[in-house]
């Protein structure tokens, strides 16, 4: 198994997130190169004095020759079409992806024939802002970013793509795929509906309240802000996850409800929103770090997993 | 009606508001003092240079030597006995506080005998943590200060409470006690039992989960962490106002479930969501500004009312 320390990136996509990829890349000393379909964000990447190409053949023959990852960074339901294109292609090179839902992804990847090439991936990253000209190289400095365990991966892929994480600094979490999507269902997709909620049932009490509006309101409302097509497209790859993460916090609201009808106060809800808060404080401020992995193993992806699911993190490899 | 352009200072209890108004009115070049039954607090507030009575009595009689206006900064539930002891003690100056609902102050107030010379008041400031350690005196600089306007309300008073509100950074918002209430029910009270729900969904989903939330859990569940007591203050204190609010909210989410049940998709949510946090950041932006404004009008309170509901506010007086 040759695992190469640093491969030359392609970026099929150059959004807020592939467009940080280039940036940071390219300030990591890597090698990188990007397609897009836009004009204008490829006339902005090119006189930014990055190379861009414009027709994805381009991209792909320049990925092979150069022995490239190939990220697609394509919105989620472009996502197949772009697999379907690599797969017509042909060609070696690892292929992974940085979309939310990973399950989904994963299947389009095996129906395309890109299963034994394909390492899932997921930068926990973001903000409310898109496109290129949002794109930071600082983005993933210190974020978590989901690589794919599942059995399709590769011990080489899975080391490609956790490398490339890395070099962009961020810190990858294993997972398998259908555990990465019940789990961002909870922490990413569920903020996006609630804080959508929230922002109407605020504007609902006109402009007296949007004007007293301070910090609760600002926060809790910042991620409705963003594009709605994102938040649509988590709904759509991941509805069952969605579907099990607000009808527990339907069933939490409600009991809230009932109980200030009855008492005036809400419960106990706010006492454990407390302590879940501070469980989410600890793990983000130290997080348990996986030492030793093998990737020569037989066992290396549930050993990987398992350590995922305590939440744990690599650092290196 | 003579109205001073800066009256000394009595700030009754030094948690996190009280102790900023504190900071802040040292600042701002006034003359300041407290009052604290806390021991603890009153040796560190006394450490940093400020005047602080461990006597409550003494506190309102240095106040009424000094014709100070008085700033009850106790937690809610303890206000009311607070209003019985300044009333036992009797004395003329103006009584504001900083309790985040209003009608029911307001009433205890008025039952307590102030009703003549009190003047509701809350400035939409304050972080996830609290007391005199978490005190800043920066904590109001364009933050939205309500003041009553009341019927009850003086002009003199409203006069001394807001100069004291602008005095210390703060914008103000005239509004009145009812109107306040439901309106930060929306923006304020709610968002607390949003964010405890989110942290509990978000911690139901183990290490991976918590692990894995970045951004949009982080700010959704953030005010989870303030003291429970406060929200619990919030709820029992303006039960019907968040009872309302909440079951917008759960009309909404309810709403958002069935169509991601039928169609995989929220529904309009999250593009509506989109357009109330702009609303939002538009009004944060550019506030109207109430200018004209003559307290010997007889219709100065209907006035300001009337202002408030269109989110203007008063940058000077």
């Amino acid at each position: 198994m040759a695992i190469r320390d640093s491969s030359p990136v392609c970026v099929i996509g150059l959004g807020q997130i592939g467009g940080s990829v280039v940036k940071a890349a390219a300030e990591a000393g890597r090698e990188v190169f990007g397609y897009v379909r836009s004009a204008r964000t490829f006339d902005a990447a090119r006189a930014a004095g990055f190379t861009v190409f414009g027709e994805l053949e381009s991209a792909l023959k320049h990925a092979e020759l150069r022995r490239a990852v190939i990220v697609v960074a394509v919105p989620l339901p472009a996502t197949g079409g772009v697999f379907a294109r690599i797969a017509a292609f042909g060609g070696s090179c690892v292929v992974t992806d940085v979309g939310s839902v990973k399950a989904p992804i994963l299947a389009a990847a095996e129906e395309h024939g890109l299963g034994g090439r394909f390492v899932g991936g997921h930068p926990m990253a973001g903000s409310a802002n898109s496109g290129w000209a949002a794109a930071d190289a600082a983005l993933f400095h210190g974020a978590a970013w989901v690589v794919s365990v599942d059995e399709a991966v590769t011990a080489a892929g899975f080391a490609e793509v956790a490398r490339l994480a890395l070099g962009l600094g961020a810190v990858v979490v294993p997972a398998l795929a259908a555990e990465h999507d019940r789990a961002v269902a909870r922490i990413s997709h569920l903020p996006h509906l609630l804080a959508a909620v929230l922002a109407n049932t605020g504007a609902a009490g006109g402009e007296l309240a949007l004007g007293l509006a301070a910090g609760s309101f600002r926060d809790g409302t910042r991620v409705a802000g963003s594009d709605p097509a994102l938040a649509e497209a988590m709904c759509a790859n991941n509805t069952a996850a969605v579907i099990e993460a607000l009808d527990e916090a339907l069933d939490a609201l409600n009991a809230a409800r009932t109980k200030l009808g009855l008492t005036g106060l809400p419960g106990p809800v706010v006492r454990s929103g407390r302590e879940s808060r501070a469980a989410y404080d600890r793990i983000a401020a130290q997080r348990p770090v996986i030492a030793g992995v093998d990737l020569e193993e037989p066992d290396w992806r549930e050993r990987l997993a398992e350590a995922g699911r305590r939440g744990a993190i690599l650092r290196r490899l």
